[in-house]
């Protein structure tokens, strides 16, 4: 039986952050303060008072439809459905109009897996497997199987999990 | 600790059946042959060559967004939700428009459950838990918890679960 492998979208398969950043760019002429935001969030990037900007743009309808793709995560993913049961989970929930924005972007990008593999939701610790790779700790900690940190300028300095810093990594480590 | 309860949307918190028939018989004529269809798929109780049409209703953005909700659900749920941790699980992933009209009925009907008890998955053999029900034994049947069957026409005569059959007997059986 194929092991169970659960994976996340945002910061691990999609760029949102690129995104968001080039968006928050064009709309208020401000860049990122990337030294700022080493092991943070990315609202401590920007002055004061932008938080609701940023999460104004992350609840439009098609903001998650078009996030760029990380390196390499195509061809890895290709490998690892046949390999591995393959689910690819996002807690998505808290932001509705990126419920059929996420599953277009999976199809566009991943038209291998299918439906029956995705599962958008409000929290994580609903799901069960034998591996996660996820950016969040919160994610992780209450997954039941062993989970892996996928690195992100926000999680920089978490040492309580095994990290893969980039899809290179996730073939070498699970291929 | 509270036992984790994962509960279904389609033909267990609302009556998508009843809708369907109602479309099906503006758009077509039809009524629905209500023995023909105990113990077996709606589309048994139209003539052949109409499975199409059910299934291109079913795709449609809206048609999951005012279904009528079970007589009851709203009160028992609203109790369950404080000695249980809910979680709401509908197997949506197959109708992508599905998704923010599921959203969007549960804010109107059930505004006391928040976006983390939510989950739209492609498959439910993703997610654990203590307590399951359902109107599908393929979405019981991998669950690791224990599974009750909510009834509906086309599980009639399956014995392998206990049944509930409706809300008023949810709250007998688990409050």
């Amino acid at each position: 039986m194929k092991q169970r492998m659960i994976i996340d979208m945002d910061e691990v398969m999609a760029d949102t952050i690129a995104k968001l950043v080039r968006v928050m760019e064009l709309e208020t002429g401000l860049t990122v303060n990337e030294e700022a935001i080493q092991g943070k969030g990315l609202w401590e990037g920007y002055p004061d008072g932008y938080r609701q900007s940023l999460t104004g743009i992350l609840h439009r309808k098609g903001f998650f439809e078009d996030l760029p793709v990380y390196p390499n995560a195509v061809p890895v993913m290709r490998e690892l459905n046949e390999k591995y049961e393959v689910f690819i989970v996002s807690a998505a929930m808290e932001f509705p109009n990126s419920l059929q924005d996420k599953y277009n972007w999976l199809g566009v990008h991943f038209p291998f897996l299918t439906w029956h593999q995705i599962a958008l939701t409000g929290s994580k610790s609903l799901v069960h497997g034998d591996i996660m790779i996820d950016d969040r700790t919160k994610n992780l900690d209450p997954f039941p199987g062993k989970g892996y940190l996928y690195t992100a300028h926000h999680n920089l300095g978490i040492t309580e999990y095994p990290r893969v810093n980039n899809w290179e990594e996730i073939g070498n480590e699970f291929l």
